[in-house]
C-alpha cells in the first residue's frame, strides 16, 4: 500500500536539530494537473500560500500559520526573549491578514503568541525550541485526532464496503488522513478493501480536484460522479454508507456542511443507508440548540456562472449560491469524532464527549 | 410581456408564396453568450446544424430535417413528380446521417418520404408545396402540443407560485413553448406571475446556458442553482411545486428523464412538494412495463472531467457518468400530456390516454 500523503510539513533541518527549517506543503491550486511541492521558510511566500488557497482546510491552515512564526522568527538576532516575543506578535499579527475568517488560523497564531507571551524570560534560543515544538505539537495533535477518527470510523465499514463522500474533508484539508476520509484509510491499513464514490461538489469541484485526486494517490478505488448522481448510485444498490465532514455541529446534531450534503442525505435515507458525519469535537458548538442557528454564508454568483474561466450561464442572472446547508440530526445514523462514533440522541451524546477528557 | 421565442421557423418567402423559403434557427451552441440566428437553405448547413447540436431537443431536430428536405427540393428542376420524389430520398437519407439515434429525426423524414412517395403522380409544383405543407404541419402539431401541455399543465399553477426544474424541456428542445416550460408560459400569459429555480444541470448545463436564458428572454424571474442545491431551496419552502420534461416514460408511468431528476424526485417527496412529469403522449412506451427495462445511456467520462474546457479532475480517474435516471411512478403526483394531466394510478391513465383520439 502506498504511504499517506503529508499535507504539510517541517522539513529542511539538520538531523538532531529541529531550527533552521522549512515549511513544506502541497500547493493545491495545482491540483489535480500538477503534486507541486512549495518549500519555504519566506514568511510573505506562507502569507501568500494560504491567502491564495494554495493551502487550505481550517486545520491545515492552522499549522501553516503555526509553522509561518516559526519561520518568521528562527534566524531572528533577538538577544532577549522578550525582543522575540514581539518579533513572533509581529508575524502572528502579518499572518492573521492572510483569511480574515479561518477560526483555526486564529487559534493557531494564538497558541504561539501566548506561548512567547509566557516564555518571554527565557533565552531567545530556548524560546525558538518551544516555538518549533509548539507548532509541530498542533500538527501532530490534528494528524492525532485524524487518526482517532479513523480508527472509530473504520469499525463501521467492512471488507469491500463502498463508500459515498462530498466534498473534501480528507487528508488535504487537515495535516494527514483528513476527517470524513480518515475511516477509508484507516480500513486500507487493516487491510479491508474499501471503494468510494466522491461527488464532483459544485461549484468549485473540491470532490473532483481533491477528494479523487487524494484518494487515487493513496491507490484507493475511487469514481468520480456528479453530485446529483449520488441517489442513482445509492438506487443501484451500489453505495453501503455514506461519510462526509462537517463545519459545524449544533447541540442536538443538526450538521452544517458543504452545501448538497443535506441532499446526499435525503438520498441515503430513501434507501435505507447509513450516513454518517466525522468531526472532531472542536467543531462541536453546543451553544446553538439546533442547526436553524447556524448562519449559512453565500457565495459569489461568478462561483455558478464562470465554472472554470468560462461563462456558462446569461449575463445578469440570478443565481442562489449558498456555500453550506445543515443536514437535521434525524437524518444521521452517527457521528464520529475522535472520542468515538456517538449515536441518537445526540444532545446527551455531544455534551459527554465534550466534557470527556 | 415581450414575445414567445420561435426556436425553428419557415421563413425568407414571398407574401402569399411558401416557396422558395429558408430555414431560420437559433445557434444553441452560442447561447447563452449570443442569439446567433442561422438562416439557411443550403442542405449541408441543416445537416451540419443538427450533427452539431446548433439544433437540439427531439422535436427541434424533427422539424429542421423536415424543413432541410424542403430546402433541397424547392429549386428542384425535376420534370416529374417521381423524379422529385427521388431527390426527395435522396436528401432524407443524408440527413438520416447526422445523428444516429434521434428518434423524431427518423420520424419527421418518414413523413416526408412517405408523402413524397404516395403523391408522385402530382406535378412537380403541387408535390412541393405539399412538402412545405407538411413539413409545417410538423411544427404546428409540436406547437400545438406543447400549448396543450401547457394549458393543461398551467392550470396546476397558482399566481405567485415558483417552480423548480431540471434540464432543459423548453422552447428551445421544441418549435416553442417546450413541455415541462410552456405552463409557465402559459400562466403568465393568462397574467400570473411564476417564478422559476432552474437546476444548472451538470456535466452539460443545460440549465445555466438554455433553461436560464429563455426563461430571462421571456421575461421571467428565473433563479439559477447548482444540481444539489434543490433541495436545500425547498427545505426553505420556495418551491411550489417541480416541473421536468420525460425521455420516455413507462406502462407504469416510471419515467426516464436527464440524470439528476430522480434527485429531485426524492427532495420533493421528502418537503412534501408535488412533482409533475410534462411529455407528450408520444413519449409513452406502454411496451415498457415498469422503468426498470428503460435502457440508461452512458455518456463519456470527459463531459464530467473536462467540464469547462480545461481538466478539472485527475488524470485517469473513473468516472460513472449515466445520461438519465427513472423517477419511479410513486414520486410522481401527475403526468401532463398534451390530453390531459394524468393522475395515479398511471397504468390506465396512460392506457387511456393513448387510446384516446
Amino acid at each position: 500500500m502506498r504511504k499517506t500523503l503529508r499535507t504539510i510539513e517541517w522539513v529542511g533541518h539538520q538531523p538532531g536539530a529541529l531550527l533552521p527549517g522549512k515549511v513544506r506543503l502541497i500547493d493545491q491550486t495545482r491540483l489535480p494537473a500538477k503534486l507541486v511541492w512549495i518549500q519555504t521558510a519566506d514568511l510573505r511566500k506562507i502569507w501568500t500560500a494560504i491567502k491564495t488557497l494554495q493551502v487550505r482546510g481550517a486545520p491545515a491552515i492552522g499549522i501553516a500559520a503555526a509553522m509561518g512564526v516559526v519561520a518568521a522568527v528562527q534566524k531572528s538576532r533577538a538577544r532577549t526573549g522578550a525582543e522575540l516575543a514581539t518579533e513572533v506578535e509581529r508575524a502572528a499579527d502579518y499572518l492573521a491578514t492572510s483569511r480574515p475568517t479561518a477560526v483555526n488560523l486564529f487559534w493557531a497564531l494564538d497558541v504561539m503568541r501566548r506561548l512567547a507571551r509566557a516564555s518571554h524570560a527565557l533565552p531567545p534560543a530556548e524560546l525558538k525550541h518551544r516555538l518549533v515544538a509548539a507548532a509541530l505539537k498542533i500538527r501532530d495533535d490534528d494528524a492525532a485526532m485524524c487518526r482517532a477518527i479513523g480508527r472509530h470510523g473504520a469499525k463501521l465499514l467492512k471488507d469491500g464496503d463502498t463508500v459515498l463522500t462530498h466534498c473534501n474533508a480528507g487528508g488535504l484539508a487537515t495535516a494527514e488522513f483528513g476527517t470524513a476520509l480518515a475511516p477509508i484509510y484507516t480500513a486500507r491499513e487493516q487491510g479491508r478493501d474499501i471503494r468510494v464514490f466522491a461527488d464532483e461538489t459544485r461549484p468549485l469541484l473540491q470532490g473532483a480536484r481533491l477528494t479523487a485526486w487524494e484518494l487515487g494517490q493513496a491507490g484507493v478505488d475511487v469514481t468520480l460522479i456528479c453530485d446529483h448522481t449520488a441517489a442513482q448510485v445509492m438506487k443501484e444498490g451500489r453505495i453501503d454508507c455514506v461519510m462526509v465532514g462537517a463545519d459545524r455541529i449544533a447541540a442536538n446534531g443538526d450538521s452544517a456542511n458543504k452545501i448538497g450534503t443535506y441532499s446526499v442525505a435525503l438520498a441515503a435515507q430513501a434507501h435505507g443507508i447509513p450516513f454518517y458525519v466525522l468531526a472532531p469535537t472542536s467543531t462541536f458548538d453546543l451553544t446553538l440548540a439546533s442547526g436553524g442557528k447556524i448562519p449559512i454564508e453565500e457565495r459569489a454568483a461568478e462561483e455558478v456562472t464562470h465554472g472554470f474561466g468560462r461563462r456558462t450561464a446569461p449575463r445578469g442572472v440570478k443565481v442562489y449560491a449558498p456555500a453550506f446547508d445543515v443536514t437535521p440530526a434525524r437524518l444521521i445514523a452517527g457521528i464520529v469524532c475522535e472520542k468515538g462514533v456517538l449515536r441518537p440522541p445526540f444532545g446527551p451524546a455531544l455534551r459527554r464527549a465534550c466534557a470527556a477528557g
